[in-house]
């Protein structure tokens, strides 16, 4: 590629704007131009307006970067958005009108009927509902954390054997909360049962994802029924969630593992530059997965599960691990862009 | 009480043997009079054959208390026993033949036919069955630490409405695991979704303690499905635990709330010293019971529930939360003697 | 004590304010009238404007008192001050004009010329500083949580052999950053070696504690040379520091131990309700005293020393532990106005 | 390098032996051959074991390879030690003895008069030592973990100012007590301010480290007076220290953070694979360096400074982070068997 795209991130001194910045160094087909933050850093550096807390050391090239206002008056026409939900709805609309392709990891659009909630080995063809979007660009959205690493290990098993029912208990990390999020106070020797508004995103979003493409919204999928419970404990990254499993057709143990180990979406086929090689790693060892293990296989692109064994109540249970803001949410924000751009959507920005 | 009634500690440098040090002291009916450990320690002082981990410090008149074996030559008729499975087994067996009353916090003999195993406000009837008890002493026993929590929490509902379903998840504390136990380096920054034979005894043990007093024998309750999850947090103490249950009849959430808030046992009844006044504390709070908050709530007796709420597949879903070394281990124990003691069966040692 | 002094408490739904509450339950000589904060919390219930976090639950009594204003309109007379620091210079200064005596935690005005800063075992005899005071009411402080400790340990060797220098690296809780404070993200796995403005605090505070009073004014020590270095850890409670001190005549190690175990300051010859029973307890021990084990020895209220030891650079060196938000916060402002009582300072209010 | 030159790695089960391990995948100049541990572990694979507490994913090649005996009948040449120090001793002498160089991280044979004690930047020309051994191979060793960070933040200040004297407090991470190592209770909510033998090797190791090489054996540096307290603090990875140092001829500030930052030595000047671009990384921030931030700079291989000022006792203090793991234990004992190859004293094995 001779040109590279330019991209803007919106939120860019946030968590997960950082994690945008520090996954998109030495990207192929993006680069980092514009970064937009509220009007109090606006004007500034971005090394002087953030406090960078990613392991990796900030790139130059970025820290240099004067942070904008997030008014659509990029040059970037593809933007990334990790701005707080209490402000995107409008910021991501205004950028969509005039012209934008926003990839956002917010939750406001997300149930928008002409908005696709993507993981990309999951609902690619969903993609299509942007043709029906009114806006002069458009706006893609990435589902919740929690959601993700669960329907990537749930999706070939839905496809095998049919999900009726989905029973999930979640152990979060941490930087799922944001920053500065949960004080420390309340979570060393602590776990705290309760995440405000993720057991609904839970129990609501995989019937969008699961759903079909119909004409210009997705109809959803409202067979399986779905229980969850959220908890934050002492993690910085992975979250980690029991999940039951109830199918129309019970297969066997074995025929659960192949299905992971075989998993493969257009992500995939299309050797996307952020697709995991594998989306799913099956672990056979009784105590495994656990997040600090095994949260950066695949550079934290991929699903982990383990233990999977027959359940009293439902037909199977196991875990299943992955990284909360890596393919959880800046990672995933970053492959759904690769996927509008590798399937052409991005051509006329370009 | 004019003359208190001597007991010994096996198992006394382990940290349940700690624990029932730290919680006997100033104990109106008991006092300790003799420590009993491996080989290793026997003839040293205690504070010298011990790593003293517990908050208070130790008491004097227990530190020069020199340490004996584990075998029944015992001044004190009544034993605690915090002895580790893998010797508990004969031990326990030859006390109790040699004429002591062992009250056991290990696993080894909850299943024996003939030995209750114990929650105070759940089955004081089961304390019958020590008179088919083949010893000329007896054996007492104490479920495990994850399952005393969810049973008292459940024994109110279960009288009322009949449970058909159980499904737990817990988030259980380090002291659980022993002393040394769990390596810092596999649980800080982590979850270690496996805890080995735990996840049996959740899905066991309650069938017993629920089951009927049969001719010398309890009759199990095998109407009520258990499944089971078990997973070690980075917490000190209290286990945490996720439940749903579904009911022969359902109730309302308030009829629910009213069985735990009106919950008394005999030990109630007896104003046993240990007996917390309420079994069980429910708090309304939709982030409540965290362990780090309630887990000391009635000095570690009472377990605290909350999150009630109706549930997509079974009828409800709540949270409970138990101090696992107290109410679960030293504390329980303790309060089984004492059940013995304000029932007679003490009185041939006494 | 027929009648208990009503005591106004202002910030009272901050951490420090918390745990006044906390600690006054039952106190013999005072009682909790009033509870003030910002103007966002008058008005309501103390249950419904705090987000409690202390671990004993919030007495009744307290949590249907009605918050108010921190304005001079209260019918307490004694007050005591948790306020911020950004708050507390002029509300405090407002309450002794209008006739108040301001018990205070914060800092501004530790070094006012007439303003006593008080550990009641080091230096009761300033408390004269009060008579030249130009307020109605009076205003007495006390140090930094960090200095506490280590003055506790270090006045008794002062009286004896005279301090020239003092080297000390602390390590402490997170509760000294208040609440939310210390974000969890940035201290789980880690260490912050920065704590803003804490080390001015320990090289400064002694100066005036450990000096004489003068005519209306603390004559400051400035012969003793302080260095200090300041880091936070991922302990909820506790600071442990380590101390290296050089004296005018060196001791033997056993001069200091006895030193140590002989120490009784005013309030112990007062007997006053809050005062340890020995201001510093030695540990003989290797690896005592830790947060974890001793923090809460004497409720919190003495500090505990250990690792004493020759050292290469200065005489000896050794480790002081106290906990920062007791005996180095509210308990220690408790201590302060128990002082105050009983040598009279209260009549003209009680 | 057509062939790469096989190496054996003793102790290969434990945590130093699988960081070996971890970092040798795809070295350049070394290719891992041949695993040894003790008769419990020897004939079984090495996946079968170990248990594999790495981040990174155990390498397929090795995880295949039959473990064997610690005894010198190795193809090998070339021995990396990662043996704790109980059997360290004999183990080593024998390898050596029998032709091997036993490049080691053990502390046994690091006060040996004809055994350099490493640190390539800092003291190249001690590997003439090994022309005097007595040996058929060799030994060469490595400093404790907390020594080589301090001494790589004070051999460039040393070599400009001359130093003399040196006070340390260190807060150590958790992998430097290796596996199991430190228990989770001990250490959560918690600190253990000592670490047994560890305060007497940074007193003690510097003065061979910083030493002359004389006729067969190092000149110590005694001029050099040195304190140290040591610390356990809640941290996986990196151990941070605070120092204070004294120089014959005071610099300023800028003169020290020069020396910093142009400092070279032998291994940045030959490009060994492991060295550090460079081996002192200064940070302006009032906050940093912090272990989870900095300590993976370099792959681990470089000292993090900050904090740099004046000192009312000493003449400056700042802070040091290394990571212990990496550069202060098997990266330091690699990046030394790169130095012995780069200067031809492997020629003869190779």
């Amino acid at each position: 590629m001779e040109h590279k795209i330019k991209v803007g991130i919106l939120g860019a001194t946030g968590s997960v704007g950082q994690k945008f910045i520090e996954l998109l160094k030495d990207h192929p087909w993006f680069e980092i131009a514009e970064l937009g933050a509220s009007e109090r850093s606006a004007g500034k550096k971005y090394i002087d307006a953030t406090n960078w807390i990613m392991k990796n050391q900030l790139q130059p090239e970025v820290a240099n970067i004067v942070v904008k206002e997030c008014t659509p008056d990029y040059e970037s026409k593809l933007i990334f958005s990790g701005l707080d939900s209490s402000v995107a709805e409008q910021i991501e609309t205004d950028f969509a009108n005039a012209g934008y392709f926003v990839i956002s990891n917010s939750r406001n659009h997300r149930f928008d009927k002409d908005v696709p909630l993507m993981i990309p080995e999951v609902n690619a063809d969903h993609l299509k509902l942007i043709d029906s979007q009114p806006y002069k660009g458009g706006i893609v959205t990435n589902p919740n954390c929690s959601t993700i690493g669960m329907i990537l290990a749930l999706k070939p098993l839905h496809d095998a054997f049919k999900i009726k029912k989905i029973n999930v208990v979640t152990m979060q990390a941490l930087s799922g909360g944001g920053y500065p999020g949960v004080p420390s106070l309340d979570i060393i020797d602590n776990v705290i049962p309760y995440i405000g508004g993720e057991e609904e995103k839970m129990e609501t979003e995989p019937r969008k994802i699961l759903g079909k493409l119909g004409d210009g919204e997705i109809i959803f999928n409202n067979d399986i029924k779905i229980s969850a419970q959220c908890n934050r404990v002492a993690v910085i990254d992975g979250h980690l969630e029991t999940v039951q499993v109830e199918f129309e057709n019970k297969p066997t143990k074995e025929e659960i593992i192949e299905a992971w180990e075989n998993f493969k979406g257009v992500p995939q086929e299309l050797n996307l530059p952020f697709a995991p090689v594998k989306p799913v790693h099956y672990f056979s060892q009784n105590n495994l997965p656990q997040p600090k293990l095994q949260r950066d296989i695949e550079n934290g692109m991929a699903a982990s599960v383990g233990r999977l064994r027959e359940d009293p109540l439902f037909h199977y249970k196991f875990i299943v691990l992955s990284h909360n803001t890596v393919r959880g949410a800046a990672g995933g924000t970053i492959l759904n862009a690769e996927l509008l751009k590798a399937q052409g959507y991005l051509d006329k920005i370009a």
